[in-house]
């Protein structure tokens, strides 16, 4: 079960609906006065993270430029309700494809040995990263297929680096001239042309990856060596860019990152954000993360994303991001890693299985080819994601964290609460996703507690499903594997026990 | 069941071992005088091929050049045995990656309006095959990461594209000069590297493909300009070639192809194939097929293969092959395959079962990358079908075809014939593969038929089997599908029938 | 002879001197109150430029920006002393190597059908100029050697084009990243190089040409757009830059460029000239040229270019400089230029003579090749006019005009004064420069009026003139054409003249 | 003057036409019966070789293979008449155009540090030299405008390097798949372009230089492993090229190379040339120099050329060629070379003069860059030379060696003997060539014996020559240089003198 520095919070629920449950469940505690500030119960919708003072605005009712008046804006809806977006690591870094989309860094930056290897072996000798730039041809770059894709995954969101820490951007930008992909390379709007496929032909929100840092802008460089006491690269690049794109594309999401080094006031983040929640065409719907200036990672934005492929495997206070990868090692293709390399449909939906019982979503990330390809291997993986969803999309889309995230009794059950959508006076669903068939057949699960009135279903499944109160909980009989619709991660729906 | 002009041949088991059975089975007739020459039953191992003459030789014990001669050769055991290659073509085509291998000859032979653009779009006006060459990088290829992916899949033998018909070798050819993988693009023997690993780290045997015709050389089109009255590409290019190929890799296999335009008069293939067989290194152990002039497919040769997936569906009488792709389309790797361009495991399952129940191999094409990658969706149905054979593979290497191919009664389910391994008087052991699991969860077999002592098995399952006779043949019950060891293609294993 | 709107001033001389004189000579009219301020006679080196009211500076003896100030700043001295320097056109446009330096505009600006026809038969359809970038090698740049061959051609300042209008700096600059020398093509400091080698291997002065505007850059377009009410470009390019090389590189001449569109006040040249001449590190020595603005060329700065080629054939009043190219067509190296495109080494003495004559200092063009050579057609220029100049050089360098630019009766000749070297009381002698050897073997001059202890030497030529009185002026016999120490343009030396 | 193991030959003539003259002439000695057979007075043109046994023919009137037969075949008369070609050697070495066109034998035959050096800092580690074959790009060739420069200088002939020691054929060869410029680099064919502007817009005689070896051709590496007692190569490669360039583009020069290693028997050159003179469609005219076998340069073939750059500086008995470079060190164009590495015109000059006046011919080498264009400053040497024929051509084409070579008393004084034009009784005019302008402004020959009528006059001069008889020989008085057509290299011709 969960255990976290955060589940002070989630102590909320055990007062008010759960006192007859004994202290088995032993990760969470009271903390009466958090009461009125359940994240997922109390609070409605959209209003995902705790709000304890309410909105902090100025006279105008607009947000200032700080973080306790930027972290007092609601999360818009839609947001936590998606639960699933596809990341897309992107760029001139699928040129060598090799090692990770931290080939820069690694080969000059850090005098990688496995880089400088690969570059001494398969170029001349002066070549520099720049000069990849017109081999990121994108010739097969359908932005409608990839759209088709994506939609197929199930993925109610897509992320897209705009730009990378190589500062290589997507779009034609005004302040990287010569250095995007409009100039060098694909000699197309890659942002714009993928932002239009999105919104015409899926149901996805369309969202912008962007690095604040850039490894080796000489004027970032510059500014590091004046102990960020200068800003030279943040007012003549990455800030310009930053408004740029949201006025460009209108992202629904900001993913920033490479934010690490300065603080946030080097980087003029919270002038941003408060612009982007006050002014910018976005400012309805547009989500941020937390990536905005040494310390503010896991701390400030609407989401927390914390470190990359963060699962903490409890219930976090605040609404969180989990970024994960296909390839084990990489976010940009790499293209000589194995099949070993990436994970397997069960291994993915287990992560997303557990992030969301957690209160997170999950951000999945694809790496295309330089020539534009997302390849079959993704391809494949997302395909199988979405035929999962297709089934049991109701226990993951616009779910709550229940009480309980796991079960206590049997290992890789997970929770998640639903909403009723029947007139009658059902309680909310409750779902357990079952990550392991059960070799007996037969799964018992302490947390439910059943009523007269309960009823047990397998998502896709139409047969009556045997089962029988087991106190703590309720045992199930699985029915034949090949009756069910999907080959991993069953999911049981609860409805009317006793909460 | 199986319907074909071989099908005479098959009439001799029923003659002797099947008589009381009806004439429901009506693709199967009798030929009395081929009694003795049935190519599973009578005729011993390894000699596949039915040779009604006994060899033909000359006063020295040796082959001579003519089809009467060579074909009376008996196919080495190992083939038989087999059962399962993988095909890779790979070569300079690899490098556009695009439409298919046929790449050259659909751009400049028949200018197919695709190609065409897909070169005006991406390459300068005049830019020509050739140079494509120095693209063909392969830096990532590591023979030994090949032959482990190789062995994975069960296969027992590979066949390399030493040459396609665009006439580059993968080996440093005397008679190629810088139109070969040592003196443009990889600088490296890919076909010996590739041999080396195989011997060195599998029990695979290595074999290659060799096209003799090449679209565009200049001296095969004068060749075909002088109506094939001259031969100066045989001499100076294809036939020196062939021999120093198997004098210098000495293959398993010669999967000779491109030969469909000349008779192999022209060709001097009678001539070659002599010498393979009388004085070749590989004299005991090379197999060829049949490609070895116009009107020879299928009609000569260690092995037919007719067309590309050529699979009849039927016995044949003579020893033959299934070449066959992953990708629906193409044989070389395309850049911007889909997923669904790929066939699944079941899909392939279903190809190898087929094809080996009516007597055939199956050799499975892959197609690398131009950087020497073996793609992942790629690797990941090798070893799919690799943990298939895994687990049922005594239904596969060293069967026969049996008496049926596949059962009268439920579609979908072939069947081969092992070896009884004891020391007892049990009969050889049928095997009924069967490719769609049965919704009620009973299958019922018209085939086989049962005596008291017969044994019914899931490979790879421990538990007992229910099943009664149900005449003609049996009821099968399935146990619960998580309890077998695989998804697909479920094989019973039938001892001490009839028969 | 000459004629001009700048005669006026030259009238001074006539008046003071020269009084005895018929009117004959039509062009030279009196200006009385210019009388104190004549460029040559009365004011001493190094200012050159008439400077009627005195310096323009503020209490603390500083340049304020604005032109009045900053044009009353005088010549340093050196300048026009040197008569004679180098300009080098080098940038990425000397990939292509074709049409014109001036490649990117004309193929993606104006869309000239050459140099659109040009790029389609070369290069893929969407190739982009930045993708030059990595063509430009610059492998065989030796910046030692391009020393020795400038030094051997007797100028005595170099100017190279730090910046083209296509943005690319040769030297690695901060705000220019991932366009510049450093990051693609030669990946050196080509600027740097270049000005150790100068420094330390000859006695030039090194100088720099800047180009204010870059043709495609966004931010320039943006500001165009906004009338030049917005100085993005400025602020965030090209006056950094212009900073940078200064403080980088302390040149000794800033060439600027590519100004015409906005005015000086878009620009920032003031505040920029300012600082150079107050602050910089070069203020003492530094040359700028009259390129800040559009309505300035011509107007202000250290010396007037106005046009491209610029030479008026007469006397100008503020010191000038015609900036000339060996290849008739172009400034960078043309790929496909053949021998008729280059001027001969006498037309470029005529160029330098009849420019040197009228107060200017010429500025000859090279233009290397993308792979560093100067090219030899050129070589072979700069070391024949060094030769020349080694013998001649007394006529040109340091030397002033004399009253008359050219003769009246003789075509092709033209005059400068020098300077008397000896301790006597002669007066400065005048040099003769016959720019076509006369058929008759006796030249006639009537500008130069003799006295008793007049003497005519030719320079390189070590035996006694024949000459007589001709009133007016002398005739001069011509000794055997292969006494003569060069083969073009034979300097007559006048000591003692009248005037 | 001249002294050579062939001057017995060149006594003939002062046995019977100089008996007068003293034995100062001290390397001319008598050999009487050599009387007849005087290669430049008694056997008459075309007979330049002396055949002092006449034709030796089969009774088919055929020239046999073996040296005999062909040595005996007469010069055709066209070669010793055009006394001037051009050379020009183009190929894949243009490219990395560095060192020397023996590039690739330098770099990874020898290993030369230099060129490894080169390599390794400008190219990927296993770059290899076919790899350069598609930036042979010759998108500037334009070969009527070669075809105006060949014209412009003279030259009479030119001699194409259709295949040199790489092997890469500059026509589209049958037996050169994908290593000759159709299908790789230029994409046309080089030889047949240049042919018919050759034979379109000129008068000149268009000739192939071919290499019989391929440094690094695998056949030959193995005919050579062979001791020689293969032929593969010559069978399959070398040969078959020779006669498809000789029937494809009927040269009048096979300019034969790369000879060296084996005899002549290896390389079945008897065998082809008795085709080329008995069949071949230019049995007339073809003129084959001596390369043809280890052993046979300078002793077989029409014309011989011994070493390259040969010029023995004494009258030689059989007729030869001077071949030599404008560059000083490379035959193919250098990148990186500089002008002092370029021979001047004076230098050009003298090199022809002293060739013709022993009976050789020039062939002067220019080498093309890569991109197809003559770089200019071989353009302005061969233009040079072109205009000093221009006057001058009289002493030189279809001229004759004199009695004798150079001048006894005065140095650089080269003579030739031209033929009366007139119908008078006037014998044939004597030309000296005077290389070095005197500085008494009067010259002094010994050579020449005047009589009464004699006349003397310079080219290109219409006055007045003055000269008087000095015993032995003659005083001239130059005129001005400056009346003189030409500044280098100045002809007397000498009318009615003794001889």
């Amino acid at each position: 079960m969960c255990s976290s520095k955060y589940v002070f919070l989630a102590a909320v629920y055990i007062i008010i609906e759960f006192t007859q449950l004994g202290s088995s469940h032993n990760e969470i505690h009271r903390e009466e006065h958090f009461v009125e500030k359940s994240p997922y119960e109390t609070v409605k919708f959209p209003t995902m993270n705790p709000k304890p003072l309410g909105l902090v605005q100025d006279e105008d009712n607009r947000y200032t430029p700080n973080w306790d008046s930027l972290d007092s804006r609601p999360l818009p809806t839609w947001y936590d309700e998606a639960k699933f977006g596809i990341f897309i690591h992107w760029g001139v870094f699928s040129v060598p494809s090799f090692g990770s989309e931290w080939f820069w860094i690694n080969w000059q930056g850090v005098k990688n040995p496995k880089y400088i290897e690969f570059m001494n072996k398969n170029y001349p000798p002066d070549f520099t990263y720049p000069e990849f730039g017109p081999m990121f041809t994108a010739e097969f770059f359908e932005p409608n297929q990839w759209a088709e894709i994506l939609q197929s995954s199930g993925a109610k969101y897509v992320v897209l680096t705009s730009k990378h820490h190589e500062g290589y951007t997507l779009w034609p930008s005004k302040y990287s001239w010569n250095w995007n992909a409009m100039d060098v390379g694909p000699k197309r709007d890659l942002v714009g042309d993928l932002a239009n496929a999105i919104r015409n032909h899926t149901d996805l929100k369309f969202g912008l990856y962007h690095s604040l840092y850039e490894w080796f802008h000489p004027l970032y460089l510059q500014d590091r060596e004046n102990n960020w006491e200068t800003q030279e690269f943040v007012k003549s690049k990455t800030m310009p860019e930053l408004y740029e794109i949201v006025n460009k594309y209108e992202p629904s999401v900001i993913w920033s990152d490479g934010d690490w080094e300065p603080e946030d006031k080097y980087w003029n983040s919270t002038d941003f954000i408060a612009w982007l929640y006050n002014d910018s065409p976005v400012k309805n719907e547009v989500v941020v993360n937390d990536r905005w200036g040494r310390g503010a990672s896991c701390k400030h934005g609407d989401i927390y994303t914390c470190t990359d492929r963060f699962n903490p495997g409890t219930l976090q206070l605040h609404k969180w991001e989990n970024c994960f990868t296909i390839d084990k090692k990489s976010w940009g293709f790499r293209r000589n890693a194995m099949l070993s390399d990436y994970y397997s449909t069960p291994d993915l939906l287990k992560e997303m299985v557990t992030t969301i019982s957690c209160g997170g979503n999950m951000l999945l990330n694809v790496g295309p080819t330089h020539y534009g390809q997302i390849p079959p291997i993704y391809e494949e993986r997302l395909r199988q994601i979405g035929q999962w969803l297709n089934i049991n999309g109701e226990a993951i889309y616009g779910s709550r964290p229940w009480i309980y995230q796991n079960d206590t009794s049997t290992p890789d059950v997970w929770y998640t609460k639903g909403k009723s959508s029947k007139e009658l006076l059902l309680s909310d669903p409750v779902y357990a996703i079952i990550l392991q068939w059960p070799k007996s057949g037969v799964i018992e699960l302490t947390a439910p507690v059943a009523t007269v009135s309960t009823q047990v279903t397998f998502l896709g499944y139409s047969g009556q499903t045997k089962w029988m109160v087991s106190s703590p909980g309720i045992r199930v009989n699985f029915p034949s594997k090949s009756k069910l619709s999907n080959d991993w991660a069953w999911v049981l729906r609860l409805d009317n026990l006793i909460y």
